[in-house]
C-alpha cells in the first residue's frame, strides 16, 4: 500500500514513475522494520503466514536487524536527489518518531483503565495514518508538486489512515464471516480496547454497561457466547452506526482533499472508495 | 570518547570546534542507542550504575526508544551542511550496519564452540573500533582535511580500538585489583571468549589443555579458585605476554597513522598514549 501510495502522488505529476521505486522500496522497508519490532513487543508467532523473524531465530536477533533494517532504510533514501533529500529528510524522521510514539500509546492503552475517544484516535493517527500521509507527500515532493497539493496530499493520507484503521475496528466485530479473512470476534475475544469498545464504554449506562463490565472481567468464557453477546450490547448502542458515520466522516475529508489539488486524481479517488467499501 | 574524537579529529585544521558539537553529540547518541539494544540482549541490569531502560520500564519501552533514538541520531546529523552531509550520511549507515553487525557476531561468539583468532579481531573491528575510526572522519570530514588524513585518522580509529579492547580483555585478567574498577577475573568466571580464551584454546596442548577444558565445563565451581587457576594456564602458555605485544601492534600502526597525517596531532598521540597506558 505505501510504496503505490508513493508512485499514484509522483504520477499525478510525472510519467517516470520507474525512478521514485527505490524510494518507494525504503518506505516499505520502514514499514516492515516497524513490523518486526511490533511483532517481537505483541509476541506475535505469525506474520503474512511464516514465522515472525524472533520466532524463527531469536529476539535478539529480530531486535537487531530490525535495527540494521532501518539503517538500510536512509541508505535506500540516499537515491533521492540532494535538493529533496534536505527536506524528506526532516519529514522522514517526523514520520518515524511518531510511528514509534503510536506504537508506544498501542502498548500503554493495554494496561490502561480508561482510554479516550481523542486518545485512540490520535494513538491510530501516529500509528497507521502518518506514514500513508507522508508517503503520498513525499510522491508528490519527489516530483516537484506545488506546495499546497503536497499538503492536501498529506492530509489525504492521514484522513484515509484513520478511516482503514476505524474500519478494520468495524469489520472485526461486524463483518461477513465468509467474506473476513479472519475469526470475526477476534477483538472482543481480546478485549482489544478499539473503537468500537471504547465508545460503547463510554456511552453505556445501567444494565448494559454492567453487561460489558462482566464480559470484559470474565477470565473463563465461552468464546462464541462473549462475542454474540458484546456484539448485542454494541447493536443495542448504537456503536454500528456511530462508527461507520465516523468512518465516513473521514472518508469525506480524504475526497475533499483530492478535490482540492491543482490536478485530477481519478485513480486515488478510486483507491479510496475501495478502501472505504472493502468488505474484509 | 567518541564525541571527543570528532572534535579533536576537526580541531587539527580548523578553530571553530562549537560548530562541531551538536554533530559529534548525535554520535554519542548513537554510540546510547546501541548501548540500550545491547543492554536488552545481555540482560544487563546496570549501565552506568543505574538501571537500564528495559529493567527501569520494560522491554518494549528500551526496544521502542532504541529504535525513536535512532531517528533523532539522523535528525540531529541535519546539523551538516549540505555539501558534506552526502558524503557523510553513507559513511555513516555503513559504520552504523557495521556495529549492529559486530553485536550479532559476539552473540553468536556466546554459544560457538570454537571461534578463531581473526573471527574474534574482525567482531571487535566491527562493534568497537569502526565507530571511533568514523568518529575521526567525521571531525576531519567536516573540517573539509585533506582526503590522505581522513583516511589516515580513520585507520588510527580502527587500530586504537581494537588496541583498546584487546587492553581491556587484558586487564580483565591482569590488571592490579587495587586500581581496577570491576572484579579481576570476570571474564574468566564468565568463559567469555576474549582474546585471551581464544588465544590459549588455540596454543594449549596436553595437560593444560585438559585443565583449561576442564574449568571451561565446570558448572559448580569456587570462583577464586577458577581465576587462579585459568590465570595460571594462561601465564604457562605465554598469553600475557602474546596479547601485550598484539596490542603494541595494532597502537605502533595507530601512531604510524597519526604520523602520517599533513599536520601535528599531539593531542591525540597524548590520548593513545594514555589510552595504550592505561590500568583500568
Amino acid at each position: 500500500m505505501r510504496p503505490m501510495l508513493v508512485c499514484a502522488a509522483y504520477s499525478l505529476y510525472k510519467t517516470d514513475v520507474s525512478r521514485v521505486i527505490p524510494i518507494a522500496a525504503a518506505v516499505e522497508a520502514f514499514h516492515n522494520f516497524t513490523l518486526m519490532h511490533d511483532d517481537i513487543m505483541d509476541q506475535a508467532p505469525l506474520r503474512r503466514g511464516k514465522a515472525t523473524v524472533h520466532e524463527k531465530w531469536n529476539v535478539n536477533t529480530a531486535i537487531l536487524s530490525g535495527d540494521v533494517m532501518l539503517v538500510r532504510v536512509y541508505d535506500q533514501l540516499l537515491h533521492i536527489p540532494i535538493n529533496q533529500l534536505t527536506e524528506v529528510l526532516p519529514l522522514f524522521n517526523r514520520t518515524a518518531a511518531e510511528v514509534c510514539e503510536g506504537q508506544q500509546w498501542d502498548m500503554e492503552f493495554e494496561t490502561k483503565a480508561r482510554v479516550s475517544e481523542p486518545q485512540y484516535l490520535e494513538m491510530i493517527r501516529l500509528k497507521t495514518a502518518v506514514l500513508l500521509g507522508f508517503s503520498l507527500e513525499l510522491g508528490a515532493l519527489l516530483a516537484d508538486a506545488p506546495e499546497d497539493d503536497r499538503k492536501a496530499l498529506y492530509d489525504f493520507g492521514i484522513n484515509m489512515g484513520i478511516g482503514f484503521q476505524l474500519k478494520d475496528d468495524l469489520l472485526d466485530v461486524f463483518a461477513d464471516q465468509k467474506k473476513f479473512g479472519k475469526q470475526v470476534g477476534g477483538d472482543i475475544i481480546a478485549n482489544k480496547k478499539t473503537y468500537l469498545l471504547i465508545k460503547a464504554l463510554a456511552l453505556a449506562k445501567g444494565k448494559p454497561k454492567a453487561e460489558l463490565q462482566k464480559w470484559l472481567a470474565a477470565k473463563k468464557f465461552d468464546k462464541r457466547k462473549k462475542v454474540k453477546a458484546v456484539t448485542g450490547i454494541y447493536e443495542s448502542l448504537g456503536i454500528r452506526e456511530l462508527t461507520q458515520a465516523k468512518i465516513d466522516s473521514y472518508f469525506t475529508q480524504a475526497f475533499a482533499s483530492l478535490n482540492a489539488l491543482s490536478v485530477k486524481a481519478d485513480a486515488l479517488k478510486a483507491y479510496a472508495d475501495e478502501v472505504s467499501a472493502r468488505q474484509k
